[in-house]
C-alpha cells in the first residue's frame, strides 16, 4: 500500500537557468543545501515555479534525477510535477519517476482537451496514477492557469474512491471556502497543500497545515513563523507576519508575471543565481528588480 | 462631516412575503424584536437576502420606512441597499432614505451598462452618494451576482479620494487575499463587511471584524461565538464552530438557490414566517425543507 | 390567437434627452416621421439603444405612449422592451403596454437573480407573457450585456412549447452558427431579429430576414441596400456595402461605449438632436465626435 | 522571401490509431490518396483533429515525415501544426519541419503561461517563426480550446509588422464580425482559414475563401459544393447545402467531444479506419455511432 507523509511548508523549486537559457544544474546542490539549512523537509520539483511546462521530457528527467540525488543527500522529500505536457509525455515521466527514487507525484490536468466533468478529470489522474502505482499521486488544482474549473470537493471524493494511490491535492486558489470543503472530503493519509502564500494564516485557522508557495523559497523563516504563531495561538502576531509576507508578495506582483518576478526576488534575497525565466517568458528589467529590492528593504526583509 | 459607526455582525434581513407574494409588513416588528433580543445592533435592508432588486420603488420605500420605525424602537442601525434598479430609481431611493431616518446606504453597481473600469464605478457610486450627502454610503461588491469584476483595492482607494461620504464596502467574495488588500486600503472611519458566512473565522484572523451574512439571521449566536472564540484566541474552538456553521450552510445550498433555501431555513429554525421568495424565484419543495431540517438536527442546530 | 407580423429592418430608437438629462419627448414626432420617410415599418422602443434600463416606470410608460401615438400617425409597428428592471416593474410595464396600443413586447431576462437553466428562463418569459396575453412577446438575447448565457435553440423550443404568445427572439450575438440553429427551431409565425449590424449580409445568406440594429437609425438606406443586394443575388455588392457599414460602426466603437457613440453618430448624420446618454453613462467629447465625423466623411457617408 | 500559396478547403487530418492506441501509419497512404481523388490540394497535419497535443515529439516528427512523403506523391501541400506542447518541443518541431519538406507551419499559443497581450502573443509566434525562417508560419486562433483570448485584428497587424514569415491565421471562432476585421487586416500574400464548418456559406459572402474544418475529411464534396454555389451566386443553394452540412455536424456533436465523434463519423462515411481517439479522450459507444449513422442516412449523406 502506498503511503504519503510529506507535510508542512514545501517550497516549489525554481529551475535555475544560465543566461543562454540552458539549465544550470550545477547550482542545484547549493540550492538543496540552502533548504536543508533552513529546516525544509520537502520540495516540489517541476511545478509552475519550476516552469517544467516549458521543457522537454529529457530535461525534465534530468531535473528530477538531480533533485533526487540532492534530496537523498539533504534529507528532502522530492515531489515531482509530471503534468502540463502531452499525455504520452506525462505518462512517460510518471513511469520514469516511479523508478528513480522520486517520493511522490503531482499532476496538472490535460491543458488542451480539458476535462469537462469530475469523471473526466478522475480518468486523467487515474491514467497518471496507474503509470506510477508505487507512488503517492496528488492533483494540481490551479484554475487561474489551467482554466480547468471542476468542483474540487466532488473530485477529491471520486478520485479517492477510484484511485488507490491518490493522496491529495495542491489547492492553488484563494477560495478558502472551497478549500475547507476539500479538507473535509480528504481521508487521514491524504494531504491538502494550499497554494496561496497570502493566505497561510487564515487557512491555518481552518486546519490547513501544509502549503506549497513560491515565496517559501525566498522567505522560508517568515512563512514558518506564521504557522508557529498560529500554533502558539498568537493571532495578532500571525496577522502581522502574514501582512508582512503579503506585502512582500505585492512588492513583486506589481512588476510582472509570477515566475519572472519571483526568480528575480530569489536572487535579490538569497543571492542564489536563478537566471532568467524559460521561454516564452521574459526576464525582469533591472529597474524593476531595483524597485522590488527597495520595497523589501522598507519591509526590513533585506538590508 | 458624515461619520459611520456600525460594525460587527449585521444580518441582511429577508423581506417576508404572504402566500400571494404581497409583502408581509406585519411581521417586521416581531422580526426586529428577534434581533434585539439576540444582541444584534444593526441590519441591512434591501440586499440580496431582501430581494429588493425584484420590488418597485414604492415597495422599497415602505420597506425602508417600516424598518426605520422598528429600528428606532429596538435600537437597530438601519442600512438600506438602494441599488440593483434603474439609475433614476436608485437616485430617488437614495434621496428618500436620506430624509426618513435611514442610518447608512449600500449600493450595488449598475447591472446593465456595467462599469468597465475603476473610474466608471467610482462615478456611479458618486452619483448615489451625492443624492444622500448626509449619509454614509458603502459599495456592495458581489461579482458572482452583479458580474461587475473591478479590482476592489484600487476602487476603494479612488472612491475614498473622490467621495466624501464613501464609508466602506460589503465584500461578498471568497477571495480573502483581495479582502486583506481592501482592508489595508481603507481608512479608520471606513468599514469592510465580509459577505461570506463560511469564512468568518479565517477572515477574523486577518483583522476583519464586521460581516453581513444571511445566516446571521438564522444562527446569530453561533456566528457571534465564532468571533468570540477568535477574540479569546481559542483557534480550535473557532475552527469547530466555523465548521458547524459551514455545514449548516451546505445543508441549505445543495437544495437550490440562495434566497429560497435561506428563507426556508429561517422558518425552520426560528419559526418566523418568511414566506416564499419574490418572483422570479421559486419556493422550495416540502421535501427539500425536510432534508434541510434533518441535517440541521444532525448538526444539533435544531431539536 | 396572437399573431406577429413585423419583419425586416427594425431600428431600436434612441431616447432623446435634453441637456439637463430630462427626456425630450418633443422631438419624437420628427424622429418618427424620419423613419416613415425612409420606408421603415417598425421600431423597437426601450431596448439597449433606448437606455430604458436607466429610467423609471413612469418615464417608460410615457415613452411608450408617445411612440404608440406617433406609430399610429406614421404607420409604424411599435415593439416595446419591458425588461431590465425589477420583476414587479417589468410585469406592470407589460400589463400597461397590453392596454395602450403597443404592438408587441420584447423582454430582457432577470438581471440580478439570473436564470441558470432553460426552464428558469422560460419561467421568467412566461411571467411576462402572461401579463400581456394579447401581445406577441419576444425574448431579448444579449449575453454580452445581460451575462445570461443560456442555450438559445433549446430555450426557443421550450418557450414555444410553454408560452402561447411567444413569438421569437432578438438574437444579439455574433455567433451565426447558434443563430442558424435558432432559426431552424422557430415556427412559421415566429421571427428572429439579428442584433449584429456588422453581420447583416452573411446572416441573410442563412435565411435571416429581420434585424434590429442601432445603425439602422443612422444609415437605414445602406442597411436596406445590403438586404436588397442579397435578394438580387449580388454577393459582391452585398460584401462591399456590408464592409462600408461595418467600417462606419468601427469609426464609432473605437471612441467609447455603444450608446454614447451612437447617439453622437445619429446627431452627426441626421441632425436630429439626441442629446447626451442617460446616467450613468457619459457623453462623448467634441474631439471624439469630430473624429467620427471625419471617418464617416472618408467613407462618403456624410459630406 | 517566404511565399505562401495554399488556399481553399484544407482538411485537418486525423491521426489514425490502432486499437492499442499506437499510431497506424500504414493507413496514411490510403488516406492521402482519398484526398487526392477528391481534388483536395492541401491538408493540415497535427491540429486539434490530429490530436498532436497528446503525442511525443518523436511521434509528431514521424507523422510529419509520413505526410510529407505522401504529400509529394499525391501533390498535397502539407501544413504542420507544431504548437500545443512545451516551448522547447515546439521549437524543435518547427526546426525539424523546416528541414524535411513541410510546406508551412501553424502554431497554437502557449497553453500554460498564456500570453496576456498582443505583444506577448507576437513574441511567442516570432519564436516559432524564427525557428523555421524558410517556412510560412500561421497562427492558430481557437480560444474555446486554448483559452487565449487576444484581439485578433490587432494581433495580425502587429505580427505582420514584426515577423517576416507570418502568413496568416486559422480563425476558429464563430464570431464572423471579428473574422471580417481580421480579413481586412491581412495583406495580399496572407491567408485566413476559417475554422467553422457551419459557417462556410456566410463567411464566403464576406470574402473568406479558405477554410480548415474537420468535416472536409468526411464530406469534402458537400463543402466544395457550398463554395461553388456562392461562386455561382446561387444563394438559395448555398443555404440549403450549408444547412445539410450543419445538420450533419449536429448529428455528431450531440454525442460527445469533437475528435471522438468525428473519428467515428469518418469511419462511418468513408470506411477508412481511424480507430479510437488518443488518451485522454475516450472512444464513442457503438450505440452512439449507430445514432450518428441513422441521422446521416436521413440526411441522405450515406446509404
Amino acid at each position: 500500500m502506498v503511503t504519503f507523509n510529506a507535510s508542512g511548508l514545501m517550497p516549489p523549486v525554481f529551475t535555475p537557468l544560465n543566461d543562454d537559457l540552458s539549465i544550470n544544474y550545477d547550482i542545484i546542490p547549493t540550492y538543496a543545501k540552502y533548504f536543508a539549512d533552513r529546516g525544509i523537509k520537502s520540495v516540489l520539483v517541476g511545478g509552475t515555479t519550476g516552469e517544467n511546462m516549458c521543457f522537454s521530457v529529457a530535461d525534465r528527467k534530468k531535473i528530477a534525477d538531480v533533485w533526487v540525488e540532492n534530496g537523498r543527500k539533504y534529507g528532502l522529500h522530492i515531489m515531482v510535477q509530471v503534468g502540463g505536457a502531452p499525455m504520452s509525455d506525462v505518462l512517460e515521466l510518471a513511469k520514469y519517476c516511479s523508478k528513480v527514487g522520486v517520493n511522490s507525484l503531482l499532476t496538472l490536468p490535460e491543458l488542451y482537451f480539458k476535462p469537462q466533468s469530475v469523471s473526466e478529470l478522475v480518468a486523467y489522474v487515474k491514467n497518471v496514477a496507474n503509470a506510477a502505482p508505487n507512488l503517492p499521486v496528488l492533483y494540481y488544482h490551479i484554475p487561474s492557469m489551467s482554466k480547468v474549473e471542476i468542483n474540487m470537493p466532488s473530485f477529491v471524493t471520486e478520485a479517492t474512491r477510484n484511485i488507490p494511490n491518490f493522496k491529495g491535492i495542491k489547492f492553488t486558489s484563494n477560495d478558502l471556502s472551497e478549500c475547507a470543503q476539500v479538507l473535509r472530503a480528504l481521508k487521514k493519509d491524504q494531504e491538502l497543500f494550499l497554494g496561496a502564500d497570502t493566505l497561510l494564516a487564515p487557512a491555518a485557522v481552518m486546519g490547513v497545515r501544509s502549503s506549497i508557495g513560491t515565496t517559501y523559497n525566498i522567505f522560508p523563516a517568515l512563512a514558518q513563523d506564521i504557522l508557529n504563531a498560529i500554533a502558539k495561538k498568537d493571532i495578532e502576531q500571525a496577522r502581522v507576519l502574514q501582512e508582512k509576507l503579503s506585502l512582500a508578495v505585492e512588492a513583486h506582483t506589481v512588476e510582472g508575471a509570477w515566475v519572472p518576478i519571483m526568480k528575480a526576488g530569489m536572487e535579490i534575497v538569497t543571492g542564489i543565481k536563478m537566471g532568467p525565466p524559460a521561454l516564452p517568458q521574459k526576464p525582469l528589467s533591472e529597474e524593476a528588480k531595483k524597485r522590488i529590492a527597495d520595497k523589501l528593504r522598507t519591509l526590513k526583509l533585506i538590508k
